[in-house]
Formats: C-alpha cells, sequence, structure tokens
C-alpha cells in the first residue's frame, strides 16, 4: 500500500483529488500497487467536503510522513513549491507536478536531485494540460534525434486568435469574452504576453535537447499588437496568426527558441487547432513529424496529467532511470535575429506605388498581400527567406518611405 | 551490458538496424544501459552489409543466447512469428513487435505470459507506425475512464482518399498511384479491404478496455465501392470520406467496434488528415479529445517505435508491471446493426420527387444532398440517428423506389 498527499487545493488539486475516488478502482488496477490519498495541503478550510479529514495546513506532516512515497505539487508559483519540492525529493518522495513556472525555471536542478535520490520528478501536466507530451518525447520517441518542436502551447490566446479570425472579433472584446468564460485571468499578461508559452517552450526544449533553457533566454512576443487587419492579410495568404512556440538545433550545437504570434500556412496541421485547444508538433529524424491535439488547460485535463504521474510513481517506486537536464549556459541559445526567417511586414505608407518600387528594390522578390477593405495608406509584404538581423535592417533603411505597424514570423 | 536480436531484416528490420547505429550514442544514453545488437535472423544472406557478421539463421541460436534479453520480432505475419515470440517469452526474454497480425490474434496470450515471466512484450509499433499512441494510452491517459477511440489507421487508404476528394481521381487511378509508390501492394486487399485497420482497432480496443477483441469480431467494410460522386455528395454536406475504425464503450460493459469508410464532418480534426498520415482520437471522461498525428508507416517512422521499445525493455530489465488484457469472448463485442448511426444513403431512383415523398414519409426528418453536375435519377440523403438495423429496415421498405448504390456511417 502506497499514501500519496495533494499539495494545493485549488483547481488542479481538487481535480485530481476528484479524479482518485471517481476512477480509484482502475487507477489502483493500473498502478498495480494498492494506493491511498492520505493529505491534501492547503492554507483554507474545506468543512463540507466528503474528504475534508485528508486536509492539513501543516507541510511538514507530509514530509515527516515515511507512509507518503509520492507527493502532487499543485500549488503553482515558484515560492514555496520549490522549496518543498526540494525537500520533499531530499526525503526521497517522488512529486509530480503541473507548476510550469517552478519546472522551467528550476527543472534541472529538480531532476538532478531525483536521479541522486534514485526517485521521480515528473511533469507531464506542465506542458500541454491533458495531452500526453513529455512522456511520448522521453520514451516513444527516444531512438530520434529531435530536430525542431513547435506548436500552440497556450489555450487562452488560441481561443481569442480563433475568435479574432472565425468570427471577427477585435482583440479587445475577444479577450473579455475569454475572461468572461473563465478561460483568461483578470489579469491577463501571462497568457497574451506569451510568458506562459514561453515557459512550455523551455521545459519542452530542455527535455528534448538535454540542456535546460530559461525563460529569460527565449525571445518572448505576444498577441496584444495583432489587430483584425493582420488577421485579413494573414487570410489573404491562405494563413492563419497563432501564438507559435517553438524550437530547433542548430549545427553549431546551439538552438533557436522563441515564442510569438506566427503567420502560419493553412497546410500546417497546427493551423485548424482552434478554441482553446493546444497542439504540440515534434520533428524527429526517424519519425518525421509527430502532432499530439488537445485540451491544453483546465481542471480535469490537467489533473489526469497529474493523476497519470501518481500512478507512473507508485508503479516505479523500486526506482527509475529517468533522463535529466543539464544545466543551461548563456551562450547555449543563439540569438534570435541570427535566425534565418521570412517575415510578414505591415506597413504605413504616404505613397503605395513608390513604396512598392522602394521595397522591390531593396528586397529582391517579395510577395504582396492585401484584402478588400484593406486600410489605405498601407502595404503588407512577405519577404523572402533571411536572417532576421538583415531583413530588419532592410526594413529600417526604408524608414523614409514605409512605417512598420507588425512585423510577424511566417512558418510554413 | 544488454544486447539484443532482430528476427527478419525487411524495410522495418532494416530501418531498426539502421537507426540503432545511427542513432547509437544517444539510445544508449536514453536506455541508461550500454547495449548492442548482437543477431539479425534472416533466411537471406546480405554479405555486402557493413554488419553482416551480424546475421544468422538460426532462431535456436537467439532463443539459446543468456546474453540477448530483448528481441524485436519485425517478421510479420502468423506463422512462425507465434511460436518465436512464445518461446522467447517462456525463455524470460522480452520481446517488441510491430507485427499487428499477431498481436491482434494473440495479445492477450502473449501478454499474459510476459507478465507471468516478468517480462516485457511491447507492440507500439503495431499501431499508428511512429506515432506514439500505444504507451500514451496505458501511462499517460492512465487516470481517465476511455469511453471511445477512433482513428485514420491506414495510409495507404489514406492516400486514396485524399487523391480522390482533392484531385478528384477515380479509386482505380488513385490506388494505381499509390501501387506505384509504393504505398500500396501488388495484392491491396489488406489495406483497402479494411483488414489492416480492423487489426489496430482491435489491439487499440483490447489495450484500452482491457479485453480481447479479434478482427472476425469486427464488422470491416473496405473503400472499393467508393466513387467519385460519393465524394462530391459528402463535400456538399461539407464532409469528407475517411475510412475510419472505431470502437466505444456501451452501458452495458459490450463495445461497438466497426471498421468502415464514414462521411466525416470537416468540424472533425480527423477531417484534415490528408495522405499517408495517420491520426488517432482517444476521448477520454477526464481529457476530453486528445489526438495523435503522424506516419503511420514507413521504413523509419515504424523503426522508431520498435526501438523506442527495445530502449523501454533495457531500461526495465528488472520487470514491469504492464497492464494485460483478458481473453475475449463472443458476447462482449455487440452487434454493429445495434449501434446508434446517422446513415448517409446513395441511391437510385426512376422518380425523384416520388422518392422524395416516400423517403420523407417513411424517415420523417432527412437531408438532401446534392452537387452540381450529380447524376441524374439518383437521390441521396442523410438519416436522422437511429440503429443501424432500423434505418436499413426503413431503406429496405423502400425498395420499390430507391435502389441503394452507397449506405455510410455518418460522423460529427
Amino acid at each position: 500500500m502506497q499514501k500519496f498527499a495533494v499539495m494545493g487545493h485549488g483547481v488542479v488539486g481538487s481535480g485530481v483529488v476528484e479524479l482518485f475516488y471517481k476512477n480509484k478502482d482502475s487507477i489502483i488496477t493500473r498502478s498495480g500497487d494498492e494506493m491511498d490519498l492520505k493529505y491534501i495541503l492547503d492554507i483554507r478550510d474545506f468543512p463540507n467536503l466528503e474528504y475534508c479529514d485528508k486536509f492539513t495546513k501543516d507541510f511538514e506532516q507530509i514530509l515527516n510522513d515515511p507512509e507518503v512515497t509520492v507527493v502532487a505539487e499543485v500549488m503553482g508559483g515558484l515560492n514555496p513549491a520549490y522549496d518543498y519540492t526540494k525537500r520533499l525529493l531530499l526525503a526521497g518522495k517522488s512529486v509530480v507536478t503541473s507548476n510550469k513556472e517552478l519546472v522551467a525555471a528550476k527543472g534541472a536542478e529538480l531532476l538532478g536531485i531525483a536521479k541522486e535520490k534514485n526517485v521521480s520528478y515528473l511533469y507531464e501536466a506542465s506542458v500541454g494540460g491533458g495531452i500526453p507530451i513529455i512522456r511520448p518525447i522521453s520514451q516513444c520517441l527516444a531512438a530520434n534525434d529531435i530536430n525542431e518542436i513547435l506548436g500552440i502551447l497556450n489555450g487562452t490566446t488560441n481561443f481569442i486568435m480563433t475568435k479574432m479570425i472565425r468570427e471577427g472579433m477585435s482583440f479587445d472584446d475577444a479577450l473579455s469574452l475569454a475572461q468572461s468564460l473563465g478561460y483568461a485571468e483578470r489579469n491577463p499578461s501571462a497568457d497574451v504576453d506569451g510568458h506562459d508559452a514561453c515557459r512550455k517552450i523551455c521545459i519542452l526544449a530542455s527535455l528534448a535537447f538535454g540542456k535546460h533553457v530559461y525563460p529569460a533566454q527565449v525571445h518572448t512576443e505576444g498577441i496584444t499588437k495583432i489587430t483584425g487587419e493582420d488577421v485579413a492579410y494573414a487570410g489573404a495568404f491562405d494563413s492563419v496568426i497563432k501564438l507559435i512556440g517553438r524550437v530547433k538545433k542548430q549545427d553549431d550545437g546551439t538552438i533557436q527558441c522563441s515564442v510569438g504570434p506566427v503567420v502560419l500556412s493553412k497546410d500546417s496541421q497546427l493551423s485548424s487547432v482552434d478554441d482553446v485547444f493546444n497542439a504540440i508538433m515534434v520533428r524527429g529524424d526517424a519519425t518525421g513529424d509527430v502532432m499530439f491535439y488537445g485540451k491544453g488547460a483546465g481542471k480535469l485535463p490537467t489533473a489526469s496529467a497529474v493523476m497519470a504521474d501518481i500512478i507512473d510513481c507508485v508503479k516505479h517506486i523500486d526506482g527509475r532511470k529517468f533522463v535529466k537536464w543539464e544545466e543551461g549556459s548563456n551562450e547555449y541559445v543563439a540569438d534570435y535575429l541570427e535566425d534565418t526567417v521570412s517575415l510578414y511586414v505591415r506597413a504605413k505608407t504616404a505613397n503605395n506605388e513608390e513604396a512598392q518600387k522602394a521595397i522591390d528594390g531593396a528586397f529582391g522578390k517579395v510577395k504582396y498581400v492585401t484584402f478588400e477593405g484593406a486600410p489605405a495608406h498601407e502595404i503588407v509584404f512577405i519577404t523572402e527567406e533571411g536572417t532576421e538581423k538583415d531583413l530588419r535592417a532592410t526594413i529600417k533603411s526604408l524608414s523614409s518611405i514605409i512605417e512598420p505597424i507588425n512585423i510577424l514570423r511566417v512558418c510554413e
């Protein structure tokens, strides 16, 4: 018989407890061992819950109980989650987490401790909510050299973009709707500014390439500057605008890693991923493109991933060889401006004809895009591939003729 | 140091060997133990290969070598693969396989032996080629009660349907093209008649619901009767025709399981899965819809899945609690005619107006579909939901007025 604890009785934590009691029989069958919930850590009281006797406000009680072999950390935030996780691992308990902020900041260290102590630190729920992605990358694709991962990693911004694309909503209206539906927080910055997606691509990058990538190293842009016009121009180019997190390996051993709105071809499988759904495309040398799709957030999907990790810990209580990441380094993540890209450029201009001449002269070949009812005195074009640095320098050289409104990466 | 053997040096087997040597360093790192290839079993000689010293024609040599802990069975077919696998498992060696025919026919028995002997029998490559699907279902979604699985499980037929839908090709032309590209065999029956997809849905059904489903229990239809007109009618209904394998749990403990061409709404994520790609949608009570997408066949994608299973065996050489299936039973798979469905009915009629009156009278509400240039004297309609048995009886009652050409299930 193994006992587990859940730290945090918020959305995800209460989902884990609910799911455990709902599917208890099959969960025990699949874990191959008797198991039960022993503690729930929360500073609040929940006197009306059926399982109210499980609550404790005292972390030490969990830490010092030898019966507890697995702990789910679903508190979120860096502190005290970091301290608690570290002490639990050092005490020889396995920890599973949905805390992307913590994994993105301290994953290398915590995985290192787990390995040293021969326990597990599992984080399936930290990326893609209920979508299986961490285990498939670390196990199913283990024979591959992964070249690139790109994905729609944040459901809130994908919901907003979908409303803008499908229903012509403005960003502000779509955000308000997302807030009223509970998809976006009152302060939506973590989502709309790309920070949440950034943490997730850091975790995927660290796992896939074995070296920690820290959020501060990743060039991150949000979707707040995207307007209905951008969506329409992209549509005219047979594309949609999606917030994409992306990491790719380079020949020199460094990686390119970024988060930002991307003009994405409708030929991409990712382009039809709508509403609050997430999808992650993994490009391996043997498998080619493999995509994982599902709900990237929400109480039960996320709880499902946490519970699966708990089952895994119970199953492999005798120790498991899990891949850890090395600590990262400054020079490991290359300057995003050195990346070879194609750019969507939307600019104001007083004279379209003159602007077109100047653009053709400076860039050689570009594709112009417009749509019926496009604003006057705007010019939109897609460049050929070049380093972002060079392309931006060329755009700057045209500053007497065009004034950029939005510059986005293009992805086929 | 652990040694493994590969039985069969065909497309998949040679891919496994190639992949092992190509990514050897990272494969060894991920398996957590030194490992090497010791034997390749094949009746043919390959004197020009770099690794020609690994070949043997003698199965007993592999069976009796205590150094060999893991064997990849990539021979295909029931015999001698079944006999070899059984003897290897009984001898305490782990076996991994891409052999869907064998797993679909004998999975319950072989998994039972593996469990008894505390070794692994892994079959990730038997469904979806390089797409991670077996491990995600058995591990990542372990906290879920799965309600339904449906998928595009055969790349050859999906390629043919894509050519018919996108380029207006006839079935025969699309099949010839698939054959000339090496996607279809000279005798294409296993693919186009749905047998391959049937084996795969049997494996998924057995895994998800814990009880073996045998191919003979599954109502299976192929795509040979689908014409360009059907594709056009479906298009007018905002749908595409795809060969879908499907299994769902029923309240009485039985399951519905079938393979056949389905009129699939373009709103479904599966509808945009084209060419030789496969995709599998898993519906769990906690996760909601989760989809897995990628190349369902091919040398390196399939070899990648086999190699991942080998790594897993090497990692967990000390024994692994793997979920086995029970043997199946006759009454476990319900009569497909009892399933509640909506049907697409395409029929000849001498008098469209009279036919429409009779259909309206017999069915109540239906949706009629046509397209510009549709054949004269044909009527096509989509029924409301009912049991397939009742719907077919109603169609039969109209036999003096309409003569069915094709009847397909509709899926939203």
